[in-house]
């Protein structure tokens, strides 16, 4: 099997999420009034490991980390860019797509843990486009292979040039015996709607399609031979802008780098902390209520940028949770706690639900959706921990909501004045932040009974108590002082004797109750046969085809059809 | 790793599909008026392999062929039953799920297997009380744990006893390091709406949930206490009798022994033929037309019972694909052909669809409908070609659809004068055979255009030409004579050439667009992420908890989270 792990490049002892336009060795960013150019120009050198190249435009996790730092910044920091044209600075190829020598080198979690990056990436570049009015052309110069094609088939528009040799292709098939599995499988047939047998013979086919062909099997929307190429870019740049719903006039807010301070055994952030305790492999993060009540006017969060409580706070917990998956990979349980006032939270939703129809009102709940996606599809126990003092409020509620199992003390906790704990429901709890399938966390929580959905809205902005909180079905138990630290210690103790995979298995299927959409069902049929893929030997053994590809020799198939 | 294949019981060397009521080692089928009892009362020493027991009432796969049989012969043998009520025979014992020692001794292929047919199976409980107004309720006496709560899940109304232990349990998690993936997970908050973090809890909780918890959670119907439980099964079945839609006024028909022949490189049935060729992994299943038109009436459906066309050939070709699938792992890509008179077969289509009402009728469509469906999660190439002579019009059109490819000869075929290849569009390709998601296979085939349809249903009993066919979209290549031979060639054998499981991933993602039900998320989320912990050392490897069961040592996990 393959799977040793491979060292970080430049003595590097964990993967960092963070970086910023400065830092970007594989992306050119540009804007010339609404219209943003990002350029795939990967560094070969550059790449996060060591032991490959990144020929051809072909990527690791540290490219796609670009990627999404880039995506993120055009949404905050451009609101007047309503086109982005992704394209490659390369002559002659677009993208190759994953490094192959890369994934052969990769642990099985390595391999996991980059597709569920890249796919959260490509799925914000359609949540963009969705939610943000940033509308992406695509414009394939060259050949764009597997990933390569899948970060087009992400964009609104392809445009492929017709020069006889540009080409389209997922070639994972037939070439290197594992799936295109950053979406490319469903966003073929769910989104580009090409027919089935179609995509049987083009994901079956390792050069390709090109020219008409593409266009009529809906793999690209048109081809433009190369002497029409950049005026026809620059035509479609325009409707698209023309037709984009963004408003445009606003003032960007800069992102600025997060404060951080890693520790041995936690990570501090402004009003995150991440206490990592390896021993029982578990982590626990605290997040802190704001200092003050929320400023009345929406220009204030302009004003405040990065700083602005809900901003930061979901910087700070989208990189702890990142941080976790991808460099802790011996933790079992995510505990989330909470600390402050619920009033105070529940004044900065208002202030963004009031002014949701603004754009950077927008940008922040838009964020906040993704970062509680992210959590949706992390594949640790996920726990919740109502306490005294706590301020599971609105948009911090959807922590419980997100939990696999949630725990309220009931009444007060001996030695702690602070009152009974609380939590408390509003509006941007029932519309704000749909899962991945469609269905808020409350809605798939009531689904059994909808009326029940109807008298959590009623208690929008009341503090439920502990008793009540279990009744109306938001948490799991409510327990008195007396069994509080026993009962969670049985269980997390519990949790990690269990074998991780099973509970991975577990999490996937319970989490996601009722329809499915094109992004749950990334996540579910495909990440999970591609999951598959790379534990069989066809694929990952030492005679498999990851392991052989680029060596000359075949690769030596089991022929058995399971 | 496990795997090794265990040797069939008796000297058997293939696993047969068929059985009868005078064969069944492990159930017990009774009726009295409108109901049926299905029995479970696993003999220990009758599994289907060496090397287990089936205590507790577990079971394998033959204990399960023979419920398939029985649900199959309630449908059509016993019309008037409205309801069935499913339990054991066995005191204080439900059912214990499927054995491990026979899943810890299975090859990988085998797990599969073996989960994919029980899942149809239980699939087929709810086509029954959908379609037939067969109602299930289920009676648990005793612990129904794992596979035996997960049969119980398929019924319509789940009866536990209050007796102070009768529990139910998917204790996979936490004692197999698997999942409850027959279904389980998904039923238990897709269609029972356990909320999600009380499934959290059942399903990391060995010892499972009795009683008055188990009634709130969802988990079961009612619990009634032994002393009024007969009493309440009897109230329970006639309401739920009274309640069935099912007419139950028919007679039955036999469903008498197929005739079949099975030879070194062939099966031959009365109107299915398989060839088998083994050095280029194909299997070639050719269906023959009915030797004249379909009667006119109804009533002669009955008259010719098991032997009445459309009948005949879905249980041939229901056999034929169970038996390529878990008999003949090495093929590659199977070949569906058809030879006779297309009007032959619309006329059967059409008393059928004029009918669909009649119970018979309505059997027999439906049963169709399943044979479909399996052929869709058959993990094989499917491949259709459309050749003069053949007969590919409405349900057997359906097979051209369900295809991953299909070519169709256009004009005439040197040598042969039966004149050019057409297909033919019949009612019944409209919606008599959705498919798992939902959707038709047409509706799936031509989502990108709806007009398409529209145009498609205009040609509704019209022989269509290649190139008409492939105008509309039925078709994926319509080819000259003179590429025939060589396209087909090239492609069959670039297919034998693939990674089997790469094809396996990518068959499981292209072949269902759009929608997914509970059904489809059965074969999806679910399976897929079972099959991937079946390829985990933490359940299958040596010191994995499969193997490790029983056997007084505990499992060593890995305890990296992926």
């Amino acid at each position: 099997m393959a799977g040793q792990a491979r060292a970080l490049a430049n003595g590097a002892e964990w993967i960092d999420f963070q970086t910023d336009p400065t830092r970007y060795k594989h992306w050119k960013l540009g804007t010339d009034g609404d219209i943003a150019t990002l350029k795939m120009d990967v560094d070969e050198n550059g790449g996060l490991f060591e032991g490959y190249q990144l020929k051809l435009n072909s990527y690791d996790i540290g490219v796609d980390i670009e990627l999404a730092d880039a995506l993120q910044r055009l949404r905050f920091e451009h609101p007047q860019v309503k086109v982005v044209i992704l394209r490659s600075a390369k002559e002659r190829v677009f993208c190759a797509g994953a490094n192959i020598r890369m994934l052969a080198g990769s642990t099985h979690a390595h391999k996991v843990n980059f597709c569920k990056f890249t796919n959260e990436t490509r799925n914000g570049m359609e949540d963009s486009s969705a939610h943000s009015g940033q509308r992406f052309i695509c414009v394939v110069n060259g050949a764009a292979a597997g990933g390569g094609y899948e970060l087009a088939l992400a964009a609104d528009h392809i445009i492929l040039a017709d020069d006889g040799s540009s080409s389209v292709a997922l070639p994972e098939v037939p070439l290197l015996a594992v799936l295109p599995g950053t979406g490319g499988l469903t966003r073929v047939v769910d989104k580009r709607k090409v027919r089935r047998d179609h995509a049987d013979f083009f994901c079956t086919t390792e050069e390709g399609v090109k020219g008409r062909r593409a266009v009529q099997w809906r793999l690209v929307d048109e081809t433009v031979p190369n002497s029409r190429l950049e005026a026809k870019v620059t035509a479609r740049a325009k409707e698209f802008a023309a037709a984009s719903k963004r408003d445009g006039s606003g003032r960007g807010i800069a992102l600025t780098p997060l404060e951080r301070r890693f520790e041995a055994h936690s990570v501090h952030y402004g009003f995150v902390t991440v206490e990592i305790n390896r021993a029982e492999r578990l982590a626990t993060i605290t997040i802190k209520a704001p200092e003050a009540e929320a400023p009345s006017s929406v220009d204030s969060i302009a004003e405040q940028g990065a700083s602005f409580w809900p901003l930061q706070v979901a910087r700070e917990l989208d990189d702890a949770i990142l941080h976790l998956r991808i460099n802790e990979l011996e933790i079992a349980a995510i505990v989330f706690k909470t600390i402050g006032e619920s009033a105070r939270v529940s004044s900065y939703d208002s202030l963004l639900h009031a002014n949701r129809d603004h754009w950077l009102a927008n940008e922040i709940l838009h964020y906040w959706k993704r970062v509680l996606k992210r959590i949706d599809v992390t594949s640790r126990t996920l726990v919740a921990l109502v306490e005294p003092g706590s301020c599971f409020a609105g948009t911090l509620a959807e922590l419980v909501l997100a939990a696999d199992r949630s725990y309220m003390l009931v009444g007060e906790k001996e030695g702690d004045n602070r009152g009974p704990a609380t939590m408390m429901l509003h509006e941007v709890n029932f519309g704000s932040y749909p899962m991945s399938h469609g269905l808020t966390r409350l809605q798939q929580r009531l689904i059994a009974d909808p009326d029940q959905l109807e008298d959590a809205h009623g208690k929008i902005g009341r503090p439920l108590e502990g008793d009540e909180a279990e009744d109306l079905g938001l948490v799991t138990f409510a327990l008195d002082d007396i069994d509080w630290e026993d009962e969670i210690r049985v269980f997390l103790e519990a949790r990690a004797s269990f074998s991780p995979d099973s509970l991975t298995g577990m999490e996937a299927n319970l989490r996601f109750v009722g329809p499915e959409t094109m992004e749950s069902k990334i996540f579910a049929r495909l990440t999970a046969w591609q999951n598959w893929i790379f534990q069989r030997p066809n694929a990952v053994g030492e005679e498999g085809a990851l392991l052989r590809y680029g060596t000359g020799q075949k690769a030596n198939f089991d022929t058995q059809r399971v």
